[in-house]
């Protein structure tokens, strides 16, 4: 508690964000860079070419993750920072950017007033955080978790391999087998992120100290009936798939009631019927559902429920009920010591905070492997999220920044923290 | 009442409908004889020939309606019986089909039988009752209803005009103005169909006494609420156009049970959710409301029910709701006369019967602008309808083609009929 409170620059914070933005536009389209594409690439040389004006060291791993590093020792466990520079289509200029950006910031503050670290401090720009080849690419493989048969199957949606990608840039995917690091060599990892959900906003609360990242199931549901005709086939000879779906998409609420957390939250976000004409009764009735919470098993009592409801719909309205599990992505905790400490500087500095989950996924989800995680979260104006309209004002991202600062200081510099 | 009772030839029938479903087969894939294609005018080319066969005078109409006279006499108000020979994709072989051989049926009988009539019989194959161009060309007509402009604008799905389509048999479109009808020149019409529905098939009656066509409505609604992500949006922060449309799903049941009659019925067949992503929150939701009912009151009632209680959810959930009606028919009553003729063949005759509604839209719709109608359907089994698997009991067919026929016999020779 004896180290005092260092500030970000906001203006040259400013530049950097608005400089990044301008990589990969697509006028009124927002910005893309897909990762590996000519705009990520031209990205990614913007930022060396900033790391390097700040003095840091730069290091690429062999996952093209880029590195900046501050006071760094081979054998010393690293405090580490970062997030990603590559966007989905038409993105905003915050997502990813914002935590790298505020991430070199606080190494340029820190090296600027040379700060003495007990532990070397660390940026990371992850790779193909949006998944064009399916995961999170580079924290995946700074984590440890990739193989050799992942690599050589890696393909994105319109069939371009990794390997390929990577070798138009002279890098080779192999490689990333040696981006993996060892716990010991990682003493923690703090994520800045734009919130991506409307809380903060809402609430007009500058901070967000994430407790969590939420697990996730997804399920393709099916309710089979009988397609039948509209005009001829009275109410109660019907086998309506679509009645089946209404009727359990309207038990949703309780169920989160009943069995979910404060949390929880559960989502019908596609559905399809079939024949899917205004004259046939549907026959039947697919769907997604799919649900989230901090606590595994309060996931697993939801599928229970979810379960129990939707085979009871089915047994008494005569549908056939099946459904496939597509995704099941454990819960990750954030780190009770990096959560007060987040907390802790929020005070000191006078921003208003709250905790919240994080139902996104994040790089940080899968640091959590190798290391305690903490994530700050700035607000996202209305909530918008992956979106050229996404918007955070600059006095909460100067709160963010100097929340992550003052985090990274303390984590380098104190014994206890 | 001193008639005596005549019966049909089952076996020879039973050749007819074989002869016939031979004719547009696709293998596996049921029938398909689209109006005015090749399947089509094979089958016409089949019915004539059995037409002149059975010594009955043959008459082509305008609208290229086929015509067989038995004792005609251009003065008399004829006794018209008939239904279509055209079919959808895929289809079975009793659709319109049945309706045209057990006239054609009843009219051999009637004629080996050397019966005098009072006013001459005639039976008529429509075109295209399927609605290739859209609507019942045929009866339509037949009974007046169809204008130069329509003629000339009506096309197929695949952008063929109504008039090259007819051109490439010899016919030339605009002659169809010429096959209208007066209404003093049709006594009555009756015409015979499977019930498309199960009804009949769910409750072993043998014979179904139509007391009218439903009305019918059909509007495509929409439900717009704000797309959000799944993960980082709370439950109490979600404008769910989904949700709306489940809960108002839900609501058809009440709402047809305090608004409508017994036979009003109600369906959603289509429903699409924007973006649709297992992900997102749904923003928009499309769907298809139809309804029907046998009186216009009812449907009137219903409509601001429906209405009421989309904007009452739309409000509550804070999503905009609009609508635009895409159909409105009205509902055709069978003549009471008439029905009580086929309902006393029935007991004659010794065939279960019962009252029921159509559902489906018919060719006596049109004709009911001319003449009293009336109806008589036959089970399908399991409602099955427009499918390569619609199948009725011989011994259902033979019952509905004696009570056709003895229906004819007396409207042609009874003073009271």
């Amino acid at each position: 508690m004896s180290t005092p409170t260092l500030e970000v620059d906001i203006e040259r914070l400013k530049q950097d964000i608005q400089s990044l933005s301008e990589i990969g536009r697509k006028q009124s389209h927002g910005i893309y860079r897909m990762a590996f594409s000519e705009g990520d690439m031209a990205g990614r040389n913007w930022l060396e070419q900033r790391i390097r004006d700040a003095g840091l060291q730069f290091h690429q791993d062999g996952a093209a993750n880029l590195h900046a590093r501050l006071q760094w020792q081979d054998q010393v466990a690293s405090v580490m920072t970062g997030s990603h520079i590559d966007t989905v289509p038409s993105a905003g200029h915050l997502d990813g950017a914002l935590g790298v950006l505020c991430g070199l910031e606080a190494l340029r503050v820190l090296k600027e007033n040379n700060v003495p670290l007990k532990r070397p401090l660390e940026l990371v720009a992850f790779s193909d955080e949006e998944g064009r080849f399916g995961g999170m690419f580079g924290s995946q493989a700074l984590s440890g978790d990739i193989s050799p048969e992942w690599i050589l199957q890696a393909t994105d949606l319109e069939g371009k391999t990794l390997v390929d990608a990577m070798s138009a840039h002279g890098l080779n995917a192999m490689d990333a087998l040696d981006a993996a690091r060892t716990p010991d060599s990682i003493h923690a990892f703090v994520e800045l992120h734009i919130e991506q959900g409307p809380v903060l906003d809402r609430e007009a609360t500058n901070i967000g100290v994430v407790e969590g990242i939420c697990g996730l199931r997804r399920w393709e549901v099916t309710l089979q009936g009988t397609a039948n005709h509209a005009g001829t086939t009275p109410m109660d000879m019907r086998n309506d798939a679509f009645q089946g779906l209404a009727e359990f998409a309207m038990q949703i609420e309780r169920i989160l009631q009943e069995h979910g957390g404060p949390i929880s939250v559960a989502t019908i976000g596609r559905a399809e019927l079939f024949p899917g004409a205004a004259n046939v009764v549907p026959g039947e009735a697919r769907f997604s559902l799919e649900f989230r919470d901090l606590e595994n098993d309060t996931l697993d009592e939801l599928a229970d429920a979810f379960r129990l409801t939707l085979s009871t719909i089915a047994r008494r309205r005569q549908l056939m009920f099946e459904f496939k599990e597509q995704s099941n992505i454990l819960p990750v905790s954030c780190d009770t010591g990096i959560r007060k400490l987040i907390s802790r500087n929020c005070e000191q500095l006078g921003y208003s905070q709250r905790e919240l989950p994080s139902g996104a996924a994040h790089d940080s989800q899968k640091l959590a492997r190798l290391t305690g995680t903490g994530m700050i979260f700035v607000p996202s104006k209305s909530g918008r999220s992956h979106s050229a309209a996404e918007w955070t004002a600059w006095s909460d991202i100067q709160a963010g920044a100097n929340v992550l600062l003052n985090t990274l200081y303390q984590l380098a510099t104190e014994d206890s923290a």
